[in-house]
């Protein structure tokens, strides 16, 4: 019912009946804000062309899928993001989980790790452990995949101002169980971008983080050929509050950045373009997320063949991960996140995500217990192997709404886009403060209407319970900080001095030249340095970056 | 990529890239074995009209649903089935779910209610309140529906050999309310000839049971022109195992059936037939089964209007309740159905279900304990508030793979309905045994996938856990038979005998006539008659129905 209907019937007969009948009380628009219609039918895509906006799944422009068989070929990976404590301990939550049927790993990180502190550092005191794994050495990695065998799992790592050090850990713990690195696959998140706009876990500034961002495209292109060099971002954006069409957008421009920096650098766009990444949120309103998947992979394409003129089709593909809204999810009765988690989940594999990540229902609380994360990996095994839902490529294709709306997010997107290229770039832009303001603008938004009731959410603002049992929570080893020290002090007491001292000193050296940092540290690290070390010595040459934005 | 293609593209580019690819292995078809492929495209739909087969909704043939508004003007009802001990305690349930934000009633009947025994009765033995509650008096719908107001919340009653005179009961109650029978409303669902074929509680032959409905159909349009005096139900063929279509085919035919009956009782098509109501299941197959609801309503709108001539556009609309499939459920990691649920949810409401059930995860297990049944609620009220799907009418329209499913559908089940037609109606192919023995061939075929491996249930035979927990189950009352014998036997001592005694020859009288029965069977009732009393009459009128098909 858009308003290119030239349809008589619905203006004289359909329109008429909806006033006569009355809608609810309600806001019917998209996460942006924009309206949404009681009803689509074939007068919402008069000007649209199959050819032009869909094609073929694995065709350019890839709305359909990046592959001709999607998941008729395989299932999506099923990887759930784990990781707490130390690395023992996160060693047999992956283990369990692949046990379960789990088809990848996803580290996730302690917050010393994600900014560079080793765990017996005055700045990691009392955060050992707590959001992720502590890891500050080979020894450490090592013990984290022992037993799981690099070179046919793939891992993904959520780790951004440390991602190249975490990548050298990985590459050497992989070459200590004797795997080949050409073998190993996986993603890094190495997003610093989005750090800077929306995560705030950077360490340095911005030219020398996205040095070692494009260091590790130009090395990853030559020695780790399977692995994704970087996974931009929009997953934090959006749990920050921004739209849909601000996810895709801020996250394109972020990507035009970083290919601009490695061009600029001198890499050869269809040498490193095929390993960029990009990992989305799926939240709950279920049409638009498809929409939006489908929306970024049509824009993407676009953007590496018209603007960077790729004649690589691997380049132009725009393939994902997805994890579902952890800001969705409620402390309250958070037996409803199971509902809420399936139904992102659904609308990511409509959307024809690469792998994703089910949030646990006591993820509002805590981190997921053992039984918590199997339900949440039995999810997504429900969801392919019974729904059939993945015996049809991008079922959506052709709904007179999913199309519509594809285009909607494709066009707020775009224009966010323009209007960053405008600023001179999603870095400019980031030191102006827009990304962050706009985003700040749709979180008051989206608060304001759950405040007003415009906006429900259950157990929340309506239908509440006024006694809740609090579930068994996953409480974390608080003795891990103190045994993490006493491991760290034996590792720096039993390797070889002289070695490390010189490993540490060559990263320094390589910080303020312009070599390739991977090298050296994937050297330094097999002499035991550990990560704080390494980030001491690269602060030292780098400083670092200070918030100094007013938003 | 069906049969209709044409496209050089998909020929001589598509295929072979699928073909290269490779698919996993696994069958890809639909719940009655026709092939799923790979991709749907516009070829698909070359011969479509939008016009012929959807039109606007609110519109002939009403494929996009009843209403012009849809769940734009209002929700579906969140109508969850439930009932269980005495009247007493299932009040209390029921004025529970009402507090948590249920929309109206459904009642759950047990085992000698559905098969006109009262609670005392010697064939009740065991299972008084035990699969629903145990209604044998007015005394009893009196206290099941205390401090509810009857002409304010509706009620469906899950009652079908019996169905009239728990409609009497509930009129009866309804009265001594003071409610205006004209002001009540819901549905009573009345199908005995699915009985026949799929679920067993008949008492009488076919004939009478055939008249009782039709003298509803006629007592109804008169006195309470808001009940549906039938729900034409799909489920329970579906529960036994039968396909999609077959659960549309069959369903549809015995709809045929019915309107037949009372056309032949002399009942005007256009005063009954707004009053028909459907009940289907929705199964997990998540695609098929949205497509199943938009093709039962087209077909059924096609039949009413041009074989049956109606030119009431009520008449032809296929109002539906749906529950979620219980044979979908599993003993077996009972949290996983509570995802299993979320999905046919979702999928009976992009398919513009009426009013809907969603089970209980414990429902394999025992009846649903109060947490349980409140889970299942959540999971409509976080469908209906927080994922948007609500806010578009029909979103799936124009999916070159829905729409094509749902003509494929539709093509399935009226080669049923045709079949059915030679066979000489749906009662003579019930008597041959016909409906049985292909829901027992579609049964038999899905337990080989299962036993094969080729179709997975997640938790059964994948995926499974050695040791399992069972979660805390609903016991009913064990005291609830003694206690009832005692309250049934005050009740027969309490009541006016005269006046008892001849409100029950009444009965038999007009069981012996061709008078409408509803006004007897309500004025028994009002004399404190029992159900077992009643049905112990019509017993010795009508005889039993034996089983005698050699299936």
């Amino acid at each position: 019912m858009g308003s290119t209907s030239g349809h008589d019937w619905l203006e004289s007969t359909y329109r008429p009946a909806v006033e006569r009948a009355g809608e609810r009380e309600a806001l019917f628009e998209s996460s942006s804000g924009a309206p949404v219609e009681p009803l689509y039918g074939p007068e919402d895509l008069a000007d649209w062309s199959y050819q032009e906006k869909l094609g073929y799944p694995g065709e350019y422009p890839y709305t359909r899928g990046v592959q001709p068989t999607m998941y008729r070929g395989r299932y999506w990976t099923m990887r759930q993001y784990a990781g707490f404590g130390d690395a023992a301990e996160s060693n047999r939550r992956y283990k369990f989980l692949l046990e379960q049927g789990q088809t990848g790993l996803s580290v996730a990180f302690d917050l010393p790790t994600q900014i560079g502190y080793d765990s017996d550092a005055p700045e990691a005191a009392g955060e050992v452990g707590k959001v992720g794994v502590a890891i500050s050495s080979l020894a450490d990695m090592e013990a984290l995949t022992e037993g799981i065998p690099l070179d046919r799992v793939t891992t993904s790592m959520t780790i951004n101002a440390t991602g190249a050090m975490l990548l050298a850990l990985y590459a050497a713990a992989a070459k200590k169980q004797g795997a080949a690195l050409s073998a190993i696959g996986g993603t890094i998140q190495n997003d610093i971008l989005k750090e800077y706009i929306a995560r705030g876990t950077y360490i340095f500034p911005p030219r020398p983080s996205l040095r070692l961002i494009t260091d590790q495209f130009a090395w990853c292109a030559q020695e780790t050929p399977k692995f994704n060099t970087i996974s931009i971002s929009g997953y934090h954006m959006r749990e920050a509050g921004c739209t849909a069409a601000q996810e895709v957008g801020f996250t394109l421009a972020n990507a035009i950045e970083y290919v601009d920096a490695a061009l600029e650098k001198g890499l050869e766009l269809d040498r490193f373009a095929p390993r960029l990444a990009f990992f989305w949120a799926c939240h709950s309103n279920f049409f638009e997320e498809a929409a939006k998947f489908r929306a970024g992979r049509r824009m993407w394409a676009r953007i590496v063949r018209e603007r960077y003129g790729s004649t690589n089709p691997r380049s132009q593909m725009l393939r994902f991960h997805t994890q579902t809204g952890g800001a969705t999810l409620t402390a309250q009765q958070p037996d409803n996140n199971v509902v809420r988690t399936a139904y992102q989940a659904l609308s990511a594999v409509l959307g024809g995500t690469q792998s994703l990540h089910t949030n646990s229902r006591d993820e509002a609380l805590a981190l997921p217990t053992e039984e918590s994360a199997q339900l949440a990996l039995r999810t997504q095994q429900v969801l392919a192997h019974e729904t059939g839902v993945s015996d049809v490529i991008d079922p959506l294709a052709g709904s007179y709404y999913v199309e519509a709306l594809t285009d909607r997010v494709e066009e707020e997107a775009q224009a966010y886009i323009d209007r960053i290229e405008d600023m001179g770039g999603a870095l400019t832009a980031i030191e102006q403060g827009f990304q962050q303001r706009e985003i700040q603008e749709s979180a008051y938004r989206l608060q304001r209407m759950l405040e007003s009731g415009d906006r429900t959410v259950v157990g929340v603002n309506r239908f509440q319970q006024e006694e809740e049992v609090e579930p068994p929570l996953l409480r974390v080893d608080p003795e891990v900080g103190r045994r993490r020290a006493r491991e760290l002090a034996e590792l720096r007491t039993g390797r070889n001095h002289a070695a490390s001292s010189a490993a540490l000193e060559a990263v320094r050296a390589a910080a303020s030249g312009s070599e390739n940092m991977l090298p050296v540290l994937v050297a330094a690290f097999e002499e035991y340095v550990t990560l704080g070390e390494v980030c001491g010595v690269l602060r030292e040459e780098w400083s670092e970056h200070r918030e100094t934005l007013t938003i």
